[in-house]
Order: structure tokens, then sequence, then C-alpha cells
């Protein structure tokens, strides 16, 4: 099938620069010495996840117990559950135990640590359990040379149920840099907080194997890797305008578009409309804080070439108000396809339930994603 | 099922609210002599649509091919698709015809008003085709007095597959008013645009028998629907922050909320986290412009009492940033439910694939919903 011939909207994978890019972080994570566990969060598809992973150990990191449960229906068995657990959360997990699978997970309290634990026993399974550090972000974590770093450790060791995998971290605030010097300071700010609270944890006799770090900026950007054992980036199998804006990718990494079309003109206004909007691009604007006139993305031809400086300036719900210093009408008739760069690939992805995934302008396969919780 | 059983994130809707909501817009277009064609891309659900055309003829609007898929093989027939119809998407909604549905289509232009005839003529269906009226949001339509408007109605007529069902508009720049007289403004002017486009039409010889108009600021506020035949309101049926913010309601009235679990304390930063971010709230910041830290949403206790000030002022993926002028901690431990109230319910909802309906604290019910295109 060719391009032209999808229902819009649609999302486009692009088969060749999602190679690309999976190639280029496994083999940087290879020449670096650690382990690649990619956050599968971005795409949510288990033939994405298989090219992530090739060339390292299979393992994986997820955002959502539905992400855990379709992977390990696709045959994904060590999987990192990277979001601070709740007991409530444990009788779900533990049923991806008893079905085989190797299931981290996080925690950044001893309180709740010890209700996990509890609740684990009661249900007759056990957890290895990463204790999240803040590298800066603060979001969830405790700070590296925080005293409750090791009152956690306890808690998760006093457990019959759980074993102390490690540390992990998400330098999130990287997202928010403004130059490739910044990100590779947040990097090693990042590496310096996991490998310091990996430290006092063997100082206080766990065993620690896992060093874990991860965005993509700093995966991209990072100095060292020294004391990581791992690393989970998500993002970068598809890149997006916000990790363009970023400095982390090109322009010819960008694997993801919206496949839109041309609904209306209105020359007055020089604005056309096409029938992506809110729902098919999201809401997301970040990548505005990084790259001028971006709105709600950049619009290009179907052959993925941007036209002029279009972009999608205001999104109604079905509706996306396309603008620029000059629209080309006569080249975009009523009807014509065109391709959005999306903000953020994470955001704009969720919207659908498979990939249109291509080579050129033709249509190679259907690749399907997991959604909700 | 209680509400505290609920995986989290979930979609709540308050059974009782959404009655209340759509009984009382019923019962104002009877009043007014107008028909409610209630637009359906909010809920996308059956169920709730059925309680919106209670009492009316039970036509309903659409705002992608998926939702008249999905309303088709749930028993309703009559649908006005109302996104300006491009030639590509006349097949799908000819199976659709051919199916029994009375499919209305929508056009801003000769030319493709032409097209659409063509190819629905090459394929044996005839199509009811409405003409946009653009009065004042300058998204889609033609100005009510543009020499355009006539030609489109030509256009219609002379293809022997369409027939010129009559006019519509949508005053969506309605949301941006800033005060109640704003909205009543907007509301006559959205009037007066359909019902002096349907007269120039009339003049010209066409039939013109529907005169649509439609947003749920309008709907609430217009003073007067003379020359209406129906009104085409959505977002009302559950109500959201942007509408509160707008005065389309009150704080009672708002049915949907999303249900979320305390994941992490952090009271040096005065912010708890919880498992909602911005997959489960949507990325839509609408209602800040129109009510003072919303951020992504308000923060209820389960049973959806206001705590406090407390908002979701950031939204990672999965991570709700919550914060307020003092976050009580010790009534909101690691694991307690809360509830989200979202500032644009069409854009939350999207995220899910059924609502967890619910009386008080007790889940009674799920309905389902259609998302994608």
């Amino acid at each position: 099938m060719n391009l032209a011939e999808l229902p819009t909207p649609a999302l486009v994978l692009d088969r060749e620069k999602l190679a690309a890019n999976t190639a280029a972080m496994a083999e940087r994570a290879r020449a670096e010495g650690v382990c690649l566990r990619p956050h599968c969060k971005t795409a949510k598809s288990a033939e994405v996840a298989r090219l992530a992973t090739r060339g390292h150990s299979g393992g994986i990191t997820v955002s959502t117990l539905a992400e855990a449960r379709y992977f390990a229906a696709h045959g994904f068995t060590d999987m990192t559950y990277a979001v601070c657990a709740v007991p409530a959360k444990v009788d779900t997990a533990a049923a991806l135990v008893r079905d085989g699978v190797n299931l981290t997970l996080l925690t950044d309290d001893a309180a709740t640590a010890a209700r996990l634990g509890a609740r684990a026993a009661e249900l007759g399974v056990r957890f290895d359990v990463l204790i999240e550090i803040d590298s800066g972000e603060h979001r969830t974590g405790v700070a590296a040379d925080d005293p409750a770093l090791l009152d956690i450790g306890r808690a998760i060791a006093d457990s019959a149920a759980l074993s102390v995998a490690g540390v992990l971290t998400h330098a999130g605030h990287s997202y928010a840099a403004r130059s490739v010097a910044e990100v590779k300071r947040i990097a090693e700010q990042e590496r310096l907080a996991v490998v310091t609270a990996a430290r006092r944890l063997r100082d206080a006799g766990h065993d620690c194997p896992v060093v874990s770090a991860g965005s993509t900026p700093t995966a991209v950007h990072a100095e060292s890797f020294e004391g990581l054992s791992e690393i989970r980036p998500g993002v970068y199998v598809f890149f997006d305008l916000a990790q363009l804006g970023r400095q982390s990718c090109s322009f010819d990494d960008l694997a993801l578009s919206v496949l839109a079309t041309v609904i209306s003109h209105r020359p007055e206004h020089n604005r056309l409309l096409i029938d992506a909007g809110g729902l098919a691009l999201s809401k997301d604007v970040s990548a505005n804080e990084l790259l001028a006139d971006t709105g709600y993305g950049w619009v290009c031809n179907a052959a993925g070439r941007r036209i002029g400086d279009l972009h999608v300036a205001a999104a109604d719900q079905e509706h996306g108000f396309v603008s620029g210093s000059r629209v080309p009408f006569d080249a975009l008739p009523i009807g014509t396809r065109v391709r959005v760069l999306p903000n953020h690939a994470c955001m704009t992805a969720a919207a659908y339930d498979a990939y249109a995934v291509v080579e050129g302008d033709q249509v190679m396969a259907t690749w399907d994603r997991v959604n909700g919780w």
C-alpha cells in the first residue's frame, strides 16, 4: 500500500530511521560498557522493543502495568517497572511474576517498601526492588546523601519477599536544559547520584548490582558512564522536535510523523486546516521552549520534507490550524497529504493503537502498540 | 465494587451528574423549540449518547468516521459528520450509508463539493450536505455574506448524488470569551451567521431545512435560538474546569474525574506525586486562562471534594506533581486515592477506552468508548 492510500490521521513510522536510531544507541551503550534497557513507554510496541534490545540482554523498562502485561504476552521476561510502586499494584505485578516475568519494582520510601514486602509475602512471590534516587529533577526519589536511603535499603532487606536490586534515577531535568554543555553537566550529576547511592548501600552491606540512569538527552551527551550498569533512554527510538531542540538528534533522525489531509483553505487568514488536531497530535507544546514557531508540530510534505516554516499554530480536537510566513495554497490543494513532525513523540503516539511502518512511501507493515493502564 | 478497588489511573463518571447535565440541556432545547443533536466527540460512548438524545430525535454529531462506525454499530442512524469532508473519506462514509445510516457531510468549498459528489455518484450513494459557515472562529467555513456560499450551494445542488441539507456553524471562539456577556454576544453572532446564510440559500432556491449552531458555552448562555433548527453542544454532558471557568456550569456539575493514587511524598518541595500524569490527564492547559492555579487539574479527595487549593502543577508521562499553598501530607499517605478534575474533558477522556460509572463510591457499570480514526 502507498502512504497516499492510508486513512488520515495516521501514525507513520519510518523503518530505516527507527533502525538507525536503535542501532546507534545500542552501539553507544556497548562501546561504553553499559547495558541498554530501553524505556518502552515511548513506542509501547513489541516490534520496536525487539529492535531496541538487539545486541543487549533483552531487558526493558516499562511505565505502566498494562505495558508489563503486553510485553510479557510478547515474550519479554525481564522488566523494570520504573514508577514508584504502591501496595495496591502488587497483586497485578505478582500475577506477572507467577507467569515467569522478572519484574523489578521501584520505591523511594521505607514504610511503603515494608508494605510492598508484606503484600508480596502474603501472595507468596518475591520481587527485586530498586531504590529511586533523585538526581535533580525533584520528582520521585531520595537524594543520594539522604539518611533515608539506608532506611529504605534496610526495609527492603528486612522483607523476606524483597531483595535490594540496586538504584535507579532519571534526570528528567535534562529536558529543561538549554545547551549541550548543560545536558553534559546534568548527565554527570545523574551518574554521580546513582554511583554515590550505590556506594553507600554497598558500604551498608547491600549487593546493589543495578546502577541505572536514564534519559535520552543524557544518554546521548554523557561523557562518562563509569559505575553505571545500565541506561534507560526511551524517546531516542523515534526522537521528536523537543529532542531536536535539545540537540539530541538531527532532523533526519525524526522517525515518527502524523499523516494528515488538507481539509480547508483560508487564504484571507493565511491559514489552511488539516484533519489532525489536538487528539491526533497531542496538546504537548514542550518543543516551543526550544525551537521557534513549533506550535503543535512542523508540517512536511508527504515525502517528509518541511514546507517552508509551516507549522500547526493551533489545534482544536480534530482540526489543525496550519500557518507560516507564506502558506503555498496552490501546492497544497484540499485533499493533499502532509506529514506533521510531533513535538513529543511519547504523547502523540499514545493517541493511536498502531503504527503504519513505511519505507519511503510504501507501507510495509502495521505494528500494534499498547495504551491505557 | 467500591471506587477504592479500581486500578489507577481510571476515568470515573458520576452517573447522577451526567443524568442531570443531559436532562438540563435536553429540556433547554425543548423549551427553546430546537432539536438537540449532541456532539458525541466528548463522550464517544453509546450509553452517554442514549442519555443525551432522550426526548429528542436521536440524531447525533460526530467528529470522526471511527465514531460514525461505532455509533452505527450501536444503533444510531442519524449522524452529522461535522468536519469538512474530503473525497478520500467518501468511500468509508458510503459504506455507512449502505448500512442504513443517514450520514450528513460538511463542506466549505465548491470544488471539493463537486469532487465529493463525483465520488458519491461513482459509488452509487447519496449524501445530504451541510455548508459550514464561519461565525467568527475563522477555522473552517465561509462567511455568511461570502459570495462563495451560493457557489457551494450550486455545486451541491448540481451533483446528482448530493442535496443541500442546510448550514452549520460552530462558535469555537466562545471558548476564548472572558465573560458571560461576551459569550451571549458570540451566541447571537453564531445564530445570526447561520440564519443569514440559510436565508441567502433559500433566496437562491435551496430548501435549507437544517440551521445548526453549536458549542456548549453558547448553548448554555444564548438568549435567542430563533431561526435555528438544532444545536450541537458536546462537552456539557461532563463539563470540566475550562467550562467552569467560562461559567457554563457550577462545580457540582463536573461529572468526570481521573482516579489516581498518591505514590510519593516530597515535603521538602511541598509536593506529592500521583500516578496520573500527562497521558492520564492530557497536556491540555486551557483552563488556566480562566481559573487561577489550575495546572493540569484540581485535586479532590475520593469523595470528590477539593482538597484546599491542591492542583496538578506539572505532568510527566506517568507522574502528576501535586502542589498547593499547603500540602496535607498526613491526610494523604502514600497509597491514598484522589480524584483529579480535568481541564478539558474531551482531551482527558481520549486516553481511556472505558468509563467507570459510579454512584457515590460504588462502581455501577463500565461503559466503553471509541477512540482513534
